[in-house]
């Protein structure tokens, strides 16, 4: 068999397989799930609705979407050897260590045995995520054991708002968290869900496939790009500044995060959502600095290099004026990304066939066998 | 862009990078590494030796080879949190979630947070593997717990099986080791290989691709082979009745675990190298039983679908001469092929490029937003 040389490294423009879940970059505002524009998911839906869309393969009916929640409301609390295991890791570990590790020792004590029980799985995660970030970081950064059976909140992301900080989330923090969810649900073949869909198509088990998924996540030129956005801007005190800082970095050429994507041209769809519910919470908490800045830097980089905020950009400074901790951003991006790997993984395991390309050769010709005490 | 089409799924046949330690299927006896012949490698060399190949560069001399193991076991014992994390797991578990949550925990306990640190990180592995499955499989079955720390064996698979049985190896046992973890060592862009390559493209950790890799591994598609042909042949008392068996098998199209591979068109190259030795096995424990099986099995299915053995057919018989339970077969195959992961994570690193391909959609087209009250 002759390999096919691509025409770029990466496989970028290349396809691995085919998809019902998601188009990037094609019609509407360049974004759909399952035909829905991004648009009008992330402007009039819950982030439950989004999961049920992806998950369960249509939007709910008030009836169905009811039952899901409360289904995923019954399924919170961690298991006892699930909370021992995370009160193991220190509170130095990167907490995507935590939830690559909390999600494998999930896997564990409720194995997925058959592939009947791949929904079930999935619903469970989908429940017990929030609470394994936040069972860590508050035993590990301030000696609390949370209560993780908690049911005041009905949704995932005032349930996590609720765990981080032990308050009841306003309205407001709760609609960010479903646009943001619904933002960051799915987005095609990207690299994380590319290697779940990698791990399923040797017929592994769902808990290995999200598990691989968030090790890949964890990647600085992936899920990383929110926290170093934050903590690029954090320091800068006014626009002007910022306008500085941003030139020198060009200048030196730094790399700059939350600017530009490997598929979109000429805009990011998701950037404008998260936008403007920084621009609120800015406002609610009276913020005079951080969203000056970041609109500041948005202009500079369009001005000087053409290049556009992705989903990652905005975010920043929304989940910081939410009080959220940066080392946390991307934990959050599991919580609400885990919808599209599940639903990636159910798809490869529906049509499939083992991923296993072949590499081109690049490496010494034949080498002759020489014992150890010829070598030299 | 436009996706190219592939002509195949999975990616078969195409070439998704390049690479400098592999070969597959194409000159000497079909597999090299860094271009020597495994058949080399498998009749003259120790395990410790073609680990060095592959992640240091090139076989070791005599007093490189000494260093190696003298650090490899110096770098032996369990960290207590880790030995607490596998108590945990119950004796149930899927012994593949072990390793991966063995070394997902390993991953924050020892992080690693600059790339410099990789190959080290890598020999800490190589170390530790043993002991993480044996550690937990002897808590969990036989309520004891090992002395990780133990040095009496100066080779990884003599430290295995020291760990496994409490028993000091026999010579035999030791070298069949060797020869075993040197094939499976490494095999280019498999399923598994590449999953820690396209996690190694966002420039995550080495625990995030090796935990990846190996929840690849664990699908009965890919690493699971030997353990799938073990359960096979293991009740078959005669050549006659394993005949009459893969007979009514192949009539039943039922699929038969251990022949054939996705590269390889005649011949698997590693299957001559481990029957060998699993004769010898079956000499040395006077076995009349599962050898014969195992020769008849492959006679058949030569002659019946002109299929061959691949490396993980007589796997199977020698692992269980040397007293190994079945269960455990794969997570041998994960400290062997440690090495290829590892060495294929620091190629990837060194020439990035974001693995991240594209997929054809066949989904719903554009669906106009429904608010909830009107669906049905």
């Amino acid at each position: 068999m002759t390999n096919k040389t691509l025409a770029g490294a990466g496989l970028r423009g290349q396809s691995a397989g085919t998809t019902s879940l998601c188009t990037v970059g094609k019609s509407g505002t360049g974004l759909t799930y399952r035909g829905y524009d991004i648009t009008d998911l992330a402007n009039h839906a819950q982030f439950e609705e989004v999961a049920h869309l992806l998950l369960v393969g249509h939007l709910p009916t008030q009836a169905e979407l009811d039952a899901y929640k409360t289904r995923l409301i019954d399924l919170r609390g961690l298991p006892d050897a699930l909370k021992q295991a995370l009160e193991l890791i220190p509170a130095d570990a990167h907490p995507m260590n935590v939830m690559r590790t909390g999600c494998s020792v999930l896997g564990n004590l409720e194995q997925e045995t058959d592939f009947s029980q791949q929904q079930a799985a999935t619903e469970r995660m989908l429940a017990l995520f929030p609470a394994i970030i936040c069972y860590w970081y508050r035993f590990s950064h301030d000696g609390v054991r949370v209560d993780t059976f908690d049911k005041t909140e009905n949704s995932i992301g005032g349930y996590f708002l609720k765990l981080l900080t032990g308050k009841t989330p306003s309205d407001l923090h709760k609609k960010v968290m479903h646009c943001s969810l619904i933002l960051y649900a799915e987005h095609e073949f990207n690299a994380s869900t590319f290697t779940a869909r990698v791990c399923a198509s040797t017929l592994s088990d769902i808990y290995s496939c999200i598990t691989a998924a968030i090790g890949s996540l964890r990647g600085p030129l992936h899920g990383g790009a929110n926290e170093a956005a934050m903590e690029m801007i954090q320091d800068w005190k006014t626009p002007d500044e910022a306008e500085a800082k941003i030139l020198q970095m060009l200048k030196n050429k730094d790399k700059i995060m939350g600017f530009g994507h490997a598929i979109y041209r000429e805009s990011d769809p998701r950037n404008a959502l998260i936008k403007q519910w920084s621009k609120k919470l800015s406002e609610a908490v009276g913020d005079t600095q951080l969203y000056a800045v970041s609109e500041r830097v948005e202009a500079v980089m369009k001005r000087e290099k053409d290049l556009f905020c992705n989903a990652d950009f905005f975010h920043a400074s929304a989940y910081h004026f939410m009080d959220i901790p940066t080392k946390l951003f991307t934990p959050i991006f599991v919580m609400s990304r885990l919808t599209g790997w599940a639903a990636h993984v159910f798809e490869q395991r529906a049509n499939n066939r083992i991923i296993r390309p072949s590499a081109d050769y690049e490496g010494p010709e034949h080498q002759a066998w020489l014992p150890i005490e010829q070598r030299s």
